[in-house]
């Protein structure tokens, strides 16, 4: 009898990169239709974006696919669970079979209601009108018990929609560091609240010409190990990151000439995701043992460069001389401790996206726990809006007036993207859990980062991070490279040991 | 018996459609790789525009389209064969039948070599070695040979490949006018040679900061008519003009700060090609009726704004006092009289992309005569060198003394463009025709143009040009919208016109 499985697995790995390769046609549409597309041509691209959405669906549960994946899974298994091979076949048996167990009239239905959503939401925000969008919630909401339904659980609803954008992980366990979290995290939002020492923020909000801005940014970027010959920085009113293929990364950000952390601070997290796409592995590109892990894993590069180090004191003691040369008449009279201080404010505010790094997951803290209570039916959607109120009191000790800023402000539920808001938080707790085991193994990272020098850490995160693509799931990494669980006690240290002094606390 | 002919037409419609779209698709991915594309990333971009294409030939050789498309043919001829309805079916069942008749091995050779080619001619041109070349040269000629047979043809293998750029067209046809217009305009440009007058050239060639440079190129394009709410203007080594989609259509430039003419005259002939896009009819989009008739005719419209409004006289009148404006340091103390004779300088020279509009003519013809004897075995490749030499001597009184600036300086050779040349010169040709019946039509154009309105003129072409895509062939539309064959006559009678009292013939 003739072994027909490494066939198979060439067919698989052909048929599964091909349809890679339509989806990195999709991206390059996208881009371009959210950087450089003229405004008339949206309906075409839409045309062009729906046949390759269309192509790339009726591929990825062809049927000929699966037969394939199964006589590979009911194979010999292989020896190491966390080769490519073995990671290829795991990961694209476990989503076919997701996407085999979906009603094509729940795609669909999910699909128009998405598509619905975001335009009731987009008027709803504008009029500030909750009771417009309601019951376009309650129908998402609907469906979207459905789909889990569908899709299957052992314990959470919850489960089964948090698996979309964080494979493998669990309700119980992202409650679990979430409130061990917040247990710790109030009281000290709550003690910066009353501390009578407050951040220059007004060195931030001088003139910073946007063209500067945007050459300091890319020098910024490029010191820290985006690669501009694999990759672009552009200008858009949403700023993303987009991979268009295995050596085209494309980042963008938007510039305030008043407000000099907004793109700054934005390239930085953006190339965080950059560099983590830059790493992935070119030979597995397509396949998911060259994949992003999870939106958390993803989150926790942008974050790590974005806050714990770009707002580290050392990053600037290389990068502020820089920034004074750049913006000698808004910074030249500014001192290092003062410029720290000053990108380091935390204050409780309304807005998600405009959030400080501590207060950050305060937000997500709130959104979580609403949508599980949504979704499982103990909160009505009607009561939503004062829910919110009385989270955002109790969390932030402040609450909207109005609900555009409060259970409007986020475009997410509108589109289905329901489980979603933890991995910003679970990004956040990745990135301290990684940071303290990179500095356990480089030693004296504040001295290479005073001296411009971040190669040590983004070989790390090469080496530790981004090459293994997703031969381990998220919490197997964690444990992996630094041997503990996830847990809140990284990031609740770093934020006590970097606010601690600056409130005197 | 059931007529199943308009079944068939919406299933042919509905094919060629998906398949225009695909190939959209594919012109994104073109344009972003000339323009925005990181270096690192064309390995997989060449990936991508591989797939698409196999995906695009795949369905234009589809035997069920070829089905459908006898079944139409068979059917009830049209009352009108000017119909959009018999146009796509005349027009598609041609291209269907052209296609099947090529064998596959036939077509994969000439990729291949067309691939090759470019290379090897790159290197040719870098080290001026023909001899490096000529292999190719003859391998691609012999290819050519065997392509025009499994085409077919009637009188000339030439006929077969000249239709691949220029349809319906035959070597005779252009032979004869292009001979025709030889016999006065070796004439004329030996007479401007020996005139004393002299444009004053030092004009252009002093200081145009780029970024001035642009924003002047983008409001005289404007004002011609490119619709910039369905196009873009971008920067890029070799300009073209590229349609991504109905209302997509993104035209290209090169800024030389120290010659004026090279980016403005750039962009008029790329808005000039931009327009005619813009002009085809949506609802015909991705099928004949909707597609540009030839190149020639698509070069007609970008020399036509190029060269017979750009350089004339009243377009300076509205324009001049604009460019004093934009490039006060330069062009403050330039007459009208001044700066119309030194944009329409004429005079002999070695390179075809740097050649005058009346000079320019000379070198298609050579490059014609030469393809012409080439294909047909009359002149050894060999001799090639020599017989450039001999022409160019005969005709513009100069001769290259390297190979790089004789018939190594193009690429279309290389790449099998064999038949390509001659539509530079018919789209002048068509373009003087036109013009003078728009004029007819359109009164006194240069009272129009001095007011900086071109509306009249666009109007016109939209209406005449445009609108029609291919329910006429080139030379059907020539005669309807002039009421002649094509002739040498109004481009002669033109260049006449304006160089006689410039060079005081």
């Amino acid at each position: 009898m003739i072994d027909s499985t490494p066939d198979a697995y060439q067919k698989v790995v052909e048929h599964c990169r091909q349809t890679a390769l339509l989806g990195s046609v999709s991206s390059v549409l996208g881009w371009d239709e959210r950087t450089q597309m003229p405004v008339a041509a949206s309906e075409h691209r839409a045309e062009q974006m729906t046949l390759l959405a269309g192509m790339i669906h009726q591929r990825s549960v062809d049927p000929q696919l699966g037969r394939w994946l199964e006589e590979l899974e009911n194979g010999h298994a292989a020896a190491d669970s966390h080769s490519d091979r073995a990671t290829n076949i795991r990961i694209l048996k476990r989503e076919y079979d997701k996407a085999a167990r979906l009603p094509q009239a729940l795609v669909e239905e999910l699909t128009r209601t998405a598509v619905l959503g975001q335009h009731v939401w987009q008027k709803a925000r504008e009029t500030n009108d909750f009771e417009l969008f309601r019951p376009t919630l309650e129908k998402t909401l609907e469906l979207k018990r459905q789909e889990a339904d569908a899709l299957g659980y052992k314990k959470h609803r919850y489960d089964a929609l948090l698996d979309q954008f964080e494979p493998f992980e669990l309700t119980e366990n992202v409650r679990t560091v979430l409130n061990d979290l917040r247990k710790e995290l109030v009281p000290l939002v709550g003690a910066i609240a009353q501390s009578k020492r407050r951040a220059p923020i007004e060195i931030l909000g001088r003139h910073f010409p946007a063209a500067r801005q945007e050459a300091f940014g890319r020098a910024v970027a490029a010191r820290a190990g985006f690669d501009f010959q694999r990759g672009r920085l552009d200008t858009t009113a949403h700023p993303f990151c987009s991979g268009l293929g295995p050596q085209d990364t494309r980042i963008t950000t938007r510039y305030d000439e008043r407000f000099f952390p907004s793109a700054l601070f934005g390239i930085l997290h953006e190339a965080g995701h950059g560099m983590y796409d830059q790493g992935l592995r070119n030979e597995a590109w397509g396949l998911p043992a060259g994949l992003p892990i999870s939106l958390g894993i993803h989150e926790s590069q942008s974050r790590l460069w974005e806050n714990l180090v770009g707002r580290r004191r050392s990053f600037w003691q290389h990068f502020l001389p820089l920034a004074q040369q750049s913006f000698p008449e808004s910074l030249s009279d500014v001192s290092l401790d003062e410029f720290h201080f000053a990108i380091n404010d935390v204050r409780p505010s309304l807005i998600r996206v405009e959030a400080d790094e501590a207060t950050y997951n305060l937000h997500i803290l709130i959104r979580f726990e609403l949508e599980l209570a949504l979704l499982e039916g103990d909160l009505p959607v009607a009561d939503l809006p004062a829910a919110w109120k009385a989270r955002y009191r109790e969390y932030l000790g402040i609450e909207p007036e109005r609900d555009a800023e409060g259970p409007l402000q986020d475009i997410h539920w509108s589109f289905g993207a329901v489980g979603y808001f933890p991995t910003y938080s679970l990004g956040n707790l990745y990135a301290s859990q990684f940071f303290d085991a990179a500095q356990a193994a480089l030693g004296d990272v504040d001295a290479q980062f005073a001296a411009g020098d971040f190669v040590p850490l983004l070989g790390w995160l090469r080496e530790n991070i981004h090459r293994p693509g997703q031969c381990y799931s998220a919490s197997e990494l964690v444990q992996r490279v630094t041997g503990k669980p996830l847990s809140s006690g990284p990031l609740l240290a770093h934020l006590r040991q970097k606010l601690g002094p600056l409130y005197d606390l």
